[in-house]
């Protein structure tokens, strides 16, 4: 990529990709350039504080970093950039049914928040990220809105589906 | 406030005012303008659908919004706004020591994103709002940069302090 | 359906259907009628403040709402009918074990309540709607008392089933 | 009260009555009659058999029951009497925050419901029981509305109280 | 069975004799006379306030009662019969990871206590009974000393297994 | 005490007398001998291998063992006497609201059984060992009769003095 | 093995060899000598006592003690033993997603700590014994110096993987 | 402290002292050297790097950190230096129970282990030390002994109290 992406997607094992990929899909319908890559808080430290540091100067303007168990990326991050910080937590093998990457994501102390989305919601995380990219770029705030008209429409047309298919008198889908 | 706010600082009763005015003084410290209002998403659901349709046509940038137990403002207000919400669990009296206000915000669905921070933490909404702001605000984002360096600051000042006070010799502080 | 129903089941998506559908089944056996559709309080939030608003002067007595994760429409419905609201948690994937729709529905605030059953219990959630129509219909609620027989019933032929069978002898059911 | 009340409010001990009588001074508001007693599962079992044996045929319509710990009271009634039981986990002492009367209230098996409300939601119990009797009472359904909008109505004096003080420049409430 | 049997075996349906059976299986091997069969305390009240009244006069000494869910029926029945009662919870499906069952048994006020054993640990209940019976026959005391002695020897037997199989130099069991 | 007692009630610290002079208090009231002493799993591994192994032949019918935190006293005592075992989980300190105490006495394998109780619950303790005895004494079993009656009459006293204060019309106890 | 080893690796049972064999595979490949065997708590618990009392005169330095449920075995031996205790949770089979084994271990009252590692472990439990035993070995502190490089390049080598992969215009790895 | 001290004692924030500060007085009260001062690893990343990748070139040889909410400390410690590090959840404000900090230390990745010690339990962290540095160095690991031996006796000494008081006739300590 030879342009300076917005957003960095960082992830600290690659068997998060496959969790991890869903925000890279949604920035890229939105048409925000981002960049994703391996950065692990506990194996590679020094190039989690080199990533963290030089993301601003290099020109990106949000973070998105996913993590599971006790997962420090995302507030790591936080801790070295002015940029804003979205966190994903990831129910990893050996979790505890996800409460470990929750709550080490979550319960951020005062001065270093971390913008926490679900378990295991990296569609989420981009998502937010364009909102937050459009709260400064009215053409992507209106992609953003169209993007909540066609959530809207899909529902209204199961509704339509549901009703054709005449319940309650047929239940199976 | 003649000017409109960038901020739109929001919350379910009154009784989170102790906690939600943590939001607002730390926006006041950044120098960013903020709104602070009561919007209840269950005694008050119209006005909260009219808060959140028009609150980027009146200019807002983001919304903060804070609510205890059963915690549907944040993610309502983010399902009819493009703009990003941040959500604020707050561990209301009869919450299950906040688990309802941390999983009710935390846990939307895909398409819906709310950036959700840690119990009761309202100063984190703050500066989690000034962050995305600074995005594409250099002047703001410099102002960030330097709270985190006064942060770093106050904790230097305690390792002196601790130090001259003659560690290990004297455990009282 | 050309005359209106006693009872609204909605849900959240159309993914929640093999849940839901039990409810209509129940209470299509209990003889109430119903009708069924998707409505979501994030993707549709202005088809859903209008659901609940017309409800009751359309004729609906009840409404059954399920949803999962943060699950936001029962206790939204509840905030704009008059109507009872009887919400379904639903353990939908990434939900943390089905905790967060049980609290997101459960702990509504004081004015606002939502009568929660079990988790994925939609058939009690059925089977509660048409206990509290017969509340003012004799009829129903000898049909309920007939049906609480029945189950007795089933409990008995259980019991004889394994006493013929040569309990404790044989332990294969 | 010699005519039969429409609601009957139990509790599994004396203990549970400063919780309990919130949903007793709410019907009263509403001009809904109702009774009050103990009733306990554990300690007198063949009462609770009683009473639920003959809730319908004394005149009674709901039954409101509130127990802490291992709270069998509303689950046990709701398996005798065919009116619709809704029950108030108390968080009691030595209770396990709660989640002991919640999960014991809520999680009842197929065919014997029990429409449970919040920790020590009596008052919301005693709501949903003017809801419930609303559905066929249309007098009682406009009280409903009207202390709904009463709600609303608190919320927006607040709001103006709020902009009266002048937010934010006065954090003091 | 002809004489009367020593210990009631009851569980709340029959889609918990997978895990029940296990308790008259261990019974068995102590030979100790036992009763199996199904009692469900919400759907047969009656019929479980009846087996818990007779059970002390028909000749019982114990009774081990397994439920999942919201589990009533080993605490109802501690609160009939002057019968000690060994509760098994059961982690039904929906059950909440087996939570609900484990409150619903263990919690029980002051005055009814039930003797609760692990999830789904029906051979642990077994045990127990003849633990208990064994406290008042020396015969059977001696068989329970046996068992655990066996239980050691297995042990053993593992550990020489282990040993002679070149550990740690093969790591395959 | 000259004569052996039937009961050893045991702890892991004096700080948790408080809790266990219940089950004491309560044999006593039933005539049931006891002693009393701390036993440490943790601190005194010996002196609690050698009261396991010498309890039975002392002449002790029933071991109630309670402790907090990670609570290894009562499994470890099940462990190694084959007589019956009462675990009483005890919120210490420090413990995380009681969890710990439960899953660590509540969870043993299979093989060896821990009866425990609820939470703190040291009188339902010593009711579940005078139950136990009371399974071959005759005269015990009536005393607990008795018990459970009057556990019955305090309710029904109760209930006189809630109708003859005048409920619904006061509501202060 | 006629050396005597530097780490004791025990198990409650050999079904949790297949995870406790992670801490022997990483020992070995750090040249530091272990032996491993069964050691029951609750079975064998004479033979726990001898273990663990004779384990520092027979040479041993540190004991990885791994368990599943109400897991005793850490604990017990860092009662007796003054060497450091590595305690690893186990989920095995009936355990509550891990939570009884966590807090079993964990949870250790003042005056005996258990080392405690994540769930499930054992590889961590191995590599923390080779940092303790390598602090005062520098060539075994060198090793692990090394095996920190070498998990920092396998992240490295992943990122160019990901990036010549083509990332973003190709999701699958 | 003029010579290197061989334990480093490291809190998020000086907040944490009246929990941290009894791992400084066990080690005192063992003769163990050792430093004690705030590292905060999200307000003062550099200086936490620092501070691990120098503590063994400086001597140390053991590293206490505690911390509480997201707590990172340990776990970013763990991963730059090869020294053994004790983790202490702490159990701050706005914590969510402790569970938080708990899991955030506890539940490490493979390769890079942290020794969790139970909730606020800062000074079974310095006994922990104690016990890995005694593994190489006798006399201090005599002093362990003696001192288990001395919480024996303290025991010993209550158990005598108990009985010299008169137990069970005196229920009060």
């Amino acid at each position: 990529m030879n342009q300076t992406p917005s957003v960095g997607i960082i992830m600290g094992s690659d068997s998060d990709l496959p969790v991890m990929k869903a925000a890279a899909e949604i920035l890229q319908f939105f048409g925000v350039s981002f960049e994703l890559t391996v950065v692990s808080a506990h194996r590679t430290p020094q190039r989690m504080m080199q990533y963290a540091e030089t993301a601003k100067e290099r020109g990106l303007k949000i973070i998105i970093a996913g993590a599971g168990g006790a997962a420090h990326l995302p507030g790591m991050v936080a801790a070295i950039t002015p940029l804003p910080v979205i966190g994903v937590p990831i129910k990893s093998s050996n979790s505890i049914d996800g409460w470990d990457s929750i709550l080490s994501i979550l319960q951020m102390p005062n001065g270093v928040p971390v913008a926490t989305v679900a378990l295991n919601a990296a569609k989420n995380a981009g998502i937010l990220a364009a909102k937050i990219l459009g709260a400064s770029d009215e053409s992507l705030s209106k992609k953003i809105t169209l993007y909540m008209e066609q959530l809207k429409k899909e529902v209204h047309e199961k509704v339509e589906h549901l009703q054709s298919g005449g319940y309650p008198n047929n239940f199976d889908v």
